[in-house]
């Protein structure tokens, strides 16, 4: 019974290397407003040059940076005033050699100037006289118009996740609209026979509420996709085989919690082999070990352990990953982390990725044990730490990596 | 003129214990699908024990504890079958001395039963008779009717962002909406006689396209919060006090980009002052000096430095904790981050926070240095490195923690 459900097993690593369908999501136009996080799907180039002007960064005079060498507090430099440039218009005029022009920081640099002086190193010690105590040298207190950007230049590259920064260029630019993948659909399928929506108010002995796919829907939209919570199937080849099949005609990628007795997974694993080809049914990892990956001519798969907690484990460690990689990015962006020292030894097994849940505290982490049927144990949880597929524990005291939940 | 700008200077730490507005958004009723990362105006407690019966947590038999005492494969217990458990529904059977009942992972427990044995430690040699060949102490293969949560036990904690775990444990105890602070309105006014809307087509001369409030919109959103862009405001004390006193009544914190020259930040601080108290002008931050904190009445108000680097690095600092204050939660999440090795030494001054913006590769963060005027220092970068404000530097070659962008 058990031999038979694990025929062909895989390790985490494996998964994450050869289990990469090639589906992406089609092509979108979004406005910026609504482009955060998503992926574009090609580089976009910039219409031209950043700031596009020769602009001044500091309060103070343009002037010809030839002009303030040798300049000093005992022995200033002094320049002739001939005008100021306004805020945001043309400079009307020039800066003549031993001349200047007061402007302010972001204002358009004057022909003939290639430095501007802080205000602080001058004074006006007589009107329209500028001494300037402090020599500067060509490009001082500027930036250059193509210093930002230059002409023909990358702004946003295809594949990455566009974060506040990339909005701000693409607004500096003036691109307002950003082709992106789309958001990838991903269908949650739930299973078994116990299992009965949440909303359900008093339980018939031996039922339990949905709590998988609430989760999942969760993990789904923080990794940039849309879930389509697609509802509860019984333990019945044909209505699973029915339900599978609406769910590949519309969805990315579809998640099925593969309930949690040997029957329900056994039917699960029916109904997928019927429907596209296994690509593995049973995972080196704990919690997780009876997880299903499958591609549906085209539509990856995953069937998830029947307990939350393992399921979650699963979706993060394979899902999260994959829902990206449809979206077009292939690395998802990082999860917080942090450092801190395992209270206790952990056990593993060599060749099974371990996940152990933990609470971070004043730097210790302290390992939750406890059946993986349990939700408070996620729930108490701060993060996770892995015990890698070599290792067969972790000693109390080291210092680990505690991937956050956040 | 730069001496009468900071004359009341404070430091980043000052500002994130003293700068605590009480203010707080109203409370609204979610469903689940929307309550990601909202935060609970209460603690929500369970409508009853989870799971709710007591359940097996493996495929086997249900048993006395007690038959199986001295089981071994040598010396098997023989235990009379007398029934099975179905998914999903009350047991029919109970089991007695000497008896066993088949159960499914997740069914109920029968009376009688206090432990499950599971059927890899079986075996049916006889029709209606199963051999035990290992002992299970009470309680082994089960969960307790209260074990995920005791009746009367808080399911969420008040003020603390709801995670995929939570939302799962919610939908299992049958809560379906929750009562949530309201995502804070977050204004957010450029201003500038030089600033255009990033729709613009063509610049006139020394124009530049609103890069700010679309990377900060982005951040507003990444804290929970719901932004509101309320456009661009000329450099004029009449026009900055309406639109700041349009956006007060309404907002929940208002955001103002305060222009890059002098005498722009002199007519916001001007008409700041005209309406709150302000806290601090002048952030002791690099780049972030010229930040303006204040209180409207109660509305926190942060003016931020004109160039959207510096914005951008005081908006993490200071807006994004204040974002997720406003909405119920002291501690905002955590960011990602990872160690790395500094490549190149870091300057400082005692007594200010240096914000450097690196680029991370295999183990190394190398700074990334250039005008704060310039936003492709931000899309170069991975994250920042924090020099604290005692310290007057960084060595090359030491470890880092690197806050990483996602």
């Amino acid at each position: 019974m058990s031999g038979r459900e694990f025929f062909t097993a895989r390790t985490v690593s494996d998964a994450l290397v050869e289990f990469r369908p090639s589906r992406r999501t089609t092509v979108e136009s979004v406005p910026l407003a609504e482009a955060l996080r998503r992926v574009p799907t090609a580089d976009v180039i910039t219409p031209g040059a950043l700031p596009g002007f020769p602009r001044a960064t500091v309060d103070g005079y343009a002037v010809r940076a030839v002009d303030t060498y040798g300049a000093s507090e005992g022995l200033p430099s002094y320049l002739g005033l001939v005008g100021s440039v306004r805020m945001g218009s043309a400079p009307t005029v020039a800066v003549p050699p031993g001349g200047c022009v007061a402007i302010p920081t972001g204002a358009v640099l004057p022909e003939g100037a290639d430095a501007v002086v802080m205000v602080e190193h001058t004074g006006e010690t007589m009107p329209g006289t500028i001494e300037v105590t402090r020599p500067v040298a060509p490009g001082a207190g500027m930036v250059r118009a193509d210093e930002d950007v230059a002409a023909g230049a990358v702004l946003v590259a295809a594949g990455r996740p566009l974060r506040a920064p990339e909005l701000g260029l693409l607004a500096a630019a003036g691109v307002t609209t950003v082709q992106v993948h789309a958001r990838p659909r991903v269908a949650i399928i739930s299973t078994g026979d116990e299992v009965v929506p949440p909303s359900t108010l008093t339980l018939a002995a031996g039922q339990v509420r949905d709590a998988t796919a609430s989760a999942l829907a969760a993990l789904v939209l923080d990794s940039g996709g849309e879930p389509v919570v697609a509802g509860i199937v019984p333990d019945d080849r044909g209505a699973l085989e029915d339900a599978l099949g609406r769910a590949l005609a519309h969805a990315d990628l579809v998640v099925v919690s593969a309930g949690s007795s040997v029957g329900n997974r056994d039917e699960t694993a029916a109904a997928v082999a019927a429907l596209g080809t296994i690509w593995c049914h049973g995972l080196a990892v704990k919690p997780g070990k009876p997880t299903l990956l499958a591609d549906c001519a085209g539509v990856p798969l995953i069937g998830l352990p029947g307990n939350p907690l393992s399921a979650l484990v699963v979706f993060r460690l394979i899902g999260v990953p994959l829902v990206w990689r449809l979206a077009g990015c292939e690395a998802a962006p990082p999860e917080p982390s942090r450092r801190a020292r395992l209270s206790r030894d952990v056990a593993s097994a060599a060749g099974r990725l371990d996940v152990v849940q933990v609470a971070v505290g004043d730097g210790s982490a302290e390992p939750l044990f406890g059946p993986s049927a349990l939700l408070s144990v996620l729930t108490k949880a701060d993060g996770y730490i892995v015990v890698p597929e070599p290792a067969t524990g972790l000693d109390g005291g080291r210092e680990v990596e505690v991937i956050l939940y956040r």
